[in-house]
């Protein structure tokens, strides 16, 4: 199966973590939009009338004749074909709860920067953003750390299931790489080994080690989710 | 299967998406954190260190020994259960796959009156709610609105999947009737006569009929995500 991604071309955002699932298993896949006329490819989808099951908002994968939608979705649907998710019910939902976890975690790392609306500049709500990020870092953040660094303890092992790594990995890695890109100093002051040990595991496994050297690896940018504004990397109390 | 639910009392916040389908299914469950010792139940599995599994917040399932958290997920595990969801992988996830979007949705609605942090008051942010509510008036509810409106145009029948009704019917029931009690300006204004139309459906199914005149249904409040505030009501332009 060729699988076919259509994600904004210029940032990480929600597509890296498919990215990084498809990478992570060597599958076979084309990121659309990054292509020629892959841009119009992909408007052109999202702006159809009469779809009958329109994706509401990029990313979105084609696997076939199949459209499907919502980051958590692609990677549930994903799992088992890449081998990278238990095909046990009760294993998978396990592993998507996690997932939707993560993707409530980054609604709130996008909003620090834009807690006043998505379509605003950051410059216009600037003010906002220190109040966000002030509570964000204080309150939210060491919450998901702990959340995560506790279940890593729960169980033998170095990954989320214990011996296998799954897809929910691969993106606690991404959201370790883009909170220290994006807060260096409230990271450095937050104490998450056993995060930080998956980050480098993650960052090691081979196909991923390529990946993560190539031009494919988008780097981390003021245009995606995650962003460093100094101003807003506060030192915590 | 007797469920278990375990969600905040007062309010119908997230938990009512699966009160809903429970209701609608004539399921036996227990409403957990409602009855005697219920809250310091559910504040013990939600504090308790070293489980393998634990949920990250409410509300959460207990179904026999297997413990479900996030809304979506565990409307995912009981729609084929319920008889509120096809069975068919593609069809399920593309059920999912809007299940997903109203969690945004929701999201975005619960927001606009906490745009800085929900561990503070609304009264700590209300300039800001005002800012964020004018944004998500004006650019992001058209934008939820039109989608659903959409999908509902491009099948026959009154429902999402065409001609039988889904758990995510009702949960666009719940969109509606909540976004009328917390913007009944903004929402008298905006056309979306198809989802009005679910809505009147949903509310007259026989078992959500017995339990929206029930005291079981929580009536919305200031607590709750959707909430009444006038200075957050604009009218568009």
């Amino acid at each position: 199966m060729r699988y076919l991604l259509y994600y904004w071309p210029e940032i990480q955002g929600r597509g890296e973590f498919i990215r990084l699932a498809l990478e992570d298993a060597g599958a076979s896949y084309v990121d659309v939009a990054r292509g020629h006329g892959g841009m119009a490819a992909m408007e052109k989808f999202l702006g159809r009338e009469g779809q009958r099951r329109p994706p509401f908002a990029s990313p979105f994968l084609k696997a076939g004749a199949r459209v499907i939608a919502q980051t958590p979705n692609i990677l549930y649907f994903l799992g088992p074909r890449l081998r990278l998710a238990p095909r046990a019910e009760a294993d998978r939902l396990w592993v998507h709860q996690l997932q939707l976890t993560i993707a409530d975690w980054l609604v709130e790392v996008h909003d620090v920067h834009h807690p006043i609306g998505s379509g605003l500049y950051y410059e216009e709500q600037k003010r906002e953003a220190r109040r966000r990020a002030a509570d964000f870092l204080r309150n939210r953040l060491p919450k998901y750390l702990n959340y995560f660094e506790g279940i890593l303890a729960a169980h033998r092992g170095d990954w989320l299931l214990g011996r296998k790594a799954c897809y929910g990995d691969l993106s606690l890695f991404q959201m370790v790489a883009g909170l220290r890109y994006a807060f260096p100093r409230a990271m450095a002051q937050l104490a998450c080994p056993r995060l930080a040990a998956l980050h480098d595991e993650v960052a090691a496994r081979p196909r991923l080690a390529r990946y993560l050297a190539s031009k494919r690896r988008i780097p981390f940018n003021r245009q995606g989710i995650f962003r460093h504004y100094p101003a807003l990397d506060r030192v915590l109390k």
